[in-house]
């Protein structure tokens, strides 16, 4: 049996791997269209300020390891240009510049995501970057260095952690972000906790700013937005990124409604024997059922995991889905979500009761307590908590985000929620641990 | 409608609150024997370490302050003697030396437990303890910051934490315990870590040693025990606790198996209008059904606000049960349990699948990532989670075992957890989390 993979990330890794493990004797061939394999873009804003010291890290495996420990052929530095569904075979253009057709009994797409820039003038200049892929990183790099003034368009989560490399090393800071809250997908009270850390760090927020123009000559040197126009020396780009579908929609692959490939719970894409996963594929939202759009690497292991398995043993496994939960972290502020926030329940014209806490995370007599945020949005009608926001200056507060995420995916009410039997010491949580008590406050208002 | 508490600990003082806040217009007394309410006994290793600096921080509120902010008259120093079911009174012994008959309508046993130590000779020499109550914390510490030797006699919780306690003191510490692992609540390859981490922080530790005598003349100089002889000048006797079931059994009030108050769902005792919560009351464990006495300050919690929401509304909430999630911290060694250990698997005749991960808390290549070791049992046939033990050396590792927590409660098999849509971000967990990690290697088992 031949397996192919197209794009070495964490999906296409992850399915790779998985198949050859069930399918020792299958050959197994993952095809990565630049020369890093397992390589993690969410590493790069920690290159960037120092905290990972070498760009080697930026990656699990090298092909040569990832080759000798799974027993997986790695064509590296090669681009997969066609498909052909009927013969089963794809197109390859191979680092030696040859091309070379390469068949398949079975078929797993795991080409990623790319950057959106928005489509303005000056895109082109020196010193504008998007952040996508490791391999770029060590240019990136450099040229933070040597830059003083930074702006960063887009503050979602990739812009806050450039944010934080960048005041880390010393730069003047801009962000623009054209929404009127920095991290748009969350509530504005959880956001406004970050907006207010990035102000005490030094930033300087151009909120309810778009994006109209990038002038230099040769290398940027203003950034011109609906609002102002701002001199800097770097630009980067985090306005988000899209599936990166062409190889599929070329060879005739449904999309679905959000534009990323459309496959079931097993990971099957319209055409037969093919398989896609990772941040090309569109996934279903455990709370609401719908389809979306939420790339995200653990999502991608999994859903790699999933194919790869389908692969070689036929329907053995299925994805359940996503709750979109993500975090990152704003120097010592730790933030994120799972499940639906308050917007979007509205939005879906839910009927819901919301709440915001604020809680010690250790006992009040115990050393290093922080202060954690909890928002929590509950159905109306039977208190089954929906959606999850955090924010706090603790990593454990992460771990909370996924209890809750295990609490919604399970169909948690609020009242089982004040019941559930949580861990305490002085040094761990208050007595009152702040999850019971976010359901507590709930609660009340449900008796 | 008189309601009256006896017991001003963590039952006792939420029940009182709890009641009050729902029924403004009754009479709620709270009866306590010491003169602390609101007191965290947990707190006491701490003060003596030197961590929690006054003994003011070993209560919530004064009586004062409790009084005035809940509405709820306190008595302290009060001694309930005598309860009489027929006429619904208490007899109660006041601080001034005079009894008084007080009358309920509703009355909540929140008596909590008392040390049970050994029956041996000497236990009542000077340098003594046992550890119990914030009310002798102040003469403790006193007594115990002049000791240059000490054993503790017990290797559960407490004995753990008294034993930071005491080497962060600089005191030679002897651990004497009767089964042949610390933490005898878990399964070995667990405890066995706080084991090893108790010797190296220079704990002499005698295991499978059973306590025979304590010996001195006025003041304790030597424990004897069943392998050995050894020169101490205090002990600390934390060999456990039993339910403070005086009060309720003199008024002919049911006990159950375990020898706690017997109670159902809604903390009603077998008497009429009167409930028991916290410590002094029976629970039932989730997992088995089974009943079992399992006494913490969550717990207690808890059932002293359904017991308070109870006696004043009726059958208005249920307490659902306990898992056993406990967690305690040595040094930078978290470690705890939630559900059921294999050992108590395997005595309840259950079939099932155990497996223990060791893995990184954080991603590879992001600095300050520490060790967590992660056991898991499952029932056998479903792949339900019945129980997980953690040991780790970051904060965050006892909200993953609340994350388990939940997860065993909602009765999560380890494919859901495999697919829980847990959070990532290089600074908090790495693309495979722990908790999936430790999901998959059970999954491949079962595929």
């Amino acid at each position: 049996m031949d397996v192919v993979i197209v794009g070495g990330g964490a999906a296409g890794a992850s399915a790779a791997a998985r198949a050859k493990r069930l399918r020792p004797e299958a050959n197994v061939v993952l095809v990565e269209a630049t020369e890093m394999i397992t390589h993690a873009p969410c590493a790069i804003p920690y290159y960037v300020e120092g905290v990972v010291g070498s760009a080697s890290k930026l990656a699990m495996y090298s092909a040569e390891d990832f080759e000798k420990s799974r027993g997986v052929r790695v064509l590296t530095n090669a681009k997969a240009l066609d498909i052909d569904l009927d013969k089963r075979t794809i197109l390859i253009a191979k680092s030696n510049g040859k091309r070379e057709t390469v068949k398949w009994d079975k078929l797993v797409l795991a080409t990623g995501a790319l950057p959106k820039p928005p489509p303005v003038p000056g895109l082109d200049l020196g010193g504008v970057f998007t952040i996508r892929h490791p391999a770029g990183a060590v240019k990136l790099r450099e040229e933070l260095h040597k830059a003083s003034a930074v702006a960063i368009v887009g503050a979602s989560y990739l812009g806050i952690e450039m944010a934080e490399a960048l005041l880390a090393l010393g730069k003047k800071v801009l962000i623009v972000e054209r929404s009127k809250q920095v991290m748009p997908s969350l509530d504005s009270e959880i956001a406004g906790l970050v907006a207010k850390e990035l102000v005490a760090r030094g930033a300087e927020l151009h909120l309810s700013e778009e994006l109209v123009e990038l002038r230099g000559q040769g290398r940027v040197r203003e950034l011109v937005t609906s609002a102002g126009s701002y001199n800097v020396d770097a630009v980067i780009l985090a306005t988000g990124i899209k599936p990166n579908t062409g190889l599929a929609e070329r060879a005739g692959i449904k999309l679905g409604v959000t534009g990323a490939v459309e496959v079931n719970e097993y990971m099957e894409t319209s055409a037969e024997n093919v398989y896609a996963a990772g941040d090309v594929a569109e996934k279903v939202h455990r709370v609401t059922g719908r389809r979306v759009w939420i790339p995200l690497a653990p999502t991608a292991n999994k859903e790699g995991h999933v194919a790869g398995t389908n692969a070689v043993l036929g329907r053995a496994l299925r994805f359940s889905g996503v709750l979109g939960t993500a975090i990152t972290k704003f120097f010592n502020l730790y933030v994120g979500k799972t499940g639906l926030t308050e917007r979007e329940t509205r939005e879906l014209g839910l009927n819901y009761r919301a709440t915001t806490i604020s809680a010690k995370t250790k006992a009040h007599y115990y050393p290093g307590s922080s202060e954690v945020t909890i928002k929590l949005v509950i159905e109306g009608s039977t208190g089954r908590i929906l959606g999850a926001q955090i924010a706090g200056y603790d990593d454990a507060v992460a771990a909370y985000l996924d209890a809750l995420a295990i609490a919604i995916d399970r169909r948690m009410t609020v009242e089982e929620l004040f019941f559930a039997d949580l861990g305490y010491m002085p040094a761990v949580a208050p007595v009152w641990h702040p999850l019971i008590t976010v359901a507590r406050v709930l609660m009340r208002e449900l008796l």
